[in-house]
């Protein structure tokens, strides 16, 4: 065990503000959320380019430049279907604070992604599905072992640098699929693998009121059965409350009446 | 599994107010937090009359007898060291909305309530200690299977009636012991049996208003592993929202937008 990594999501292009500032090469919004994110408790920032299919490279390799000067060699998850935007912001990236993350493999058209972290001595975010929504439990362990095996032809460390995705459902409709959720984690856990994934898919639809209150509690109990971290808005604070509580619960951190200001 | 069961706690004797109500008969008082609790969602009532070594029994069942005929046979947890005062309580109580709960059994000197929830098939709240805090995981496990097989003896149903308690430990002091509660709930949930206990234990000394983010983010973990029940402070809204949530998410309850005002 460790602490728990949380892999800040908010520099994602589906904000309009986000979108623009990439799109205009204008650091100050993005500077702004990276700043709000680490000052949160963010260990990892995710940088959500897009598909980026004619310019993915070149912004890539600006964005992690541009957090990486700016906030002490951050380390970053990053985020695109772009291929070789992935691996120009690699060449880039400082590894002084983590390994890069590639977001993301699966066990469908992006296992390839895999051998992209291996060549380049990466951490790759590992979704267990290839299409669609996994059934059970069952397929998402075979999904698991498939790109498992993958990664170690290739040569990774995959207790190390493989990090699980369950895939998180939407609680709206999917309300019989969350404990599979839980149980894959569990496995994950007991085969001693690390995990993450986008947690708040949960809560996809809620009230926004009423959403930090479900994810936080799908936090705690993802942690408890063996969650080593997650993409998450860490400036929801009552998500972060949670992850410092649960840290402090672990004996991951010393505990004090002030944890929650640390 | 079934929707988690909270029991109040409120109606302690060692809060000046219910104590001065308990002396002089004075049903309002009680009648308020009784009230207070199960508008909240409480689903048993804990009934503490502390040592209650003269006027137990008579006190036990005026306890019971105002708090079921004004709250519709609500079930109670009938709590205190007097077992005279626990089976005159009994007596009086109306299973029509589920059992009398003995509060409580354990390893040690109090193994005898086992017999006495048997002999009047109530539930038995089964601390897993003997004398002080249990050093380990195994130790709460052998002190478990000693009152099972007590249980057992005396014709108990333990997969329905036994309700052990791992012994939920301060924080403050006690961090590195915090894991052995959770992998002790799932030991239990592992066995099938029942759980329970006094979570907040945990945050004992801890600032008052950031207790409920210390005991919502510990139940969230503990229900995760397999917790059944909890005697609580059900007017802590943020540990009701954690439960609720929790429900929500194992699938025991249909999930609403509305699932909060439920």
């Amino acid at each position: 065990m460790a602490k728990f990594i949380t892999i800040g999501e908010r520099i994602h292009c589906i904000s309009p503000v986000i979108r623009e500032a990439m799109n205009s090469k204008n650091p100050e919004p993005i500077l702004k959320r990276a700043k709000e994110q680490l000052d949160a408790g963010a260990v990892y920032l995710d940088l959500n380019i897009g598909p980026a299919e004619s310019n993915g490279e070149d912004l890539m390799q600006w964005g992690v430049k541009l957090l990486q000067e700016n906030f002490d060699n951050v380390p970053i998850a990053l985020d695109t279907a772009n291929k070789k935007a992935i691996e120009a912001g690699i060449r880039v990236y400082n590894r002084a604070k983590g390994k890069p993350i590639v977001n993301s493999a699966d066990a469908g058209e992006r296992i390839e992604n895999i051998d992209l972290a291996a060549a380049n001595d990466a951490i790759v975010l590992a979704l267990c599905s290839a299409e669609g929504v996994p059934g059970s439990v069952d397929e998402r362990q075979a999904f698991c072992m498939e790109m498992l095996e993958r990664g170690m032809e290739k040569g990774m460390d995959a207790a190390e640098d493989m990090w699980f995705d369950p895939l998180f459902l939407v609680i709206k409709g999917m309300q019989d699929k969350q404990k599979d959720v839980l149980d894959t984690i569990r496995w994950f856990a007991e085969q001693g693998f690390k995990s993450t994934g986008g947690l708040s898919n949960i809560s996809n639809g809620m009230p926004k009121h009423i959403r930090p209150i479900m994810d936080s509690t799908m936090l705690a109990m993802c942690i408890s059965a063996g969650l080593t971290s997650a993409i998450v808005n860490p400036n929801d604070l009552r998500l972060m409350e949670t992850v410092k509580s649960c840290d402090a619960i672990l004996n991951e951190t010393l505990f004090a009446d002030s944890y929650l200001e640390l």
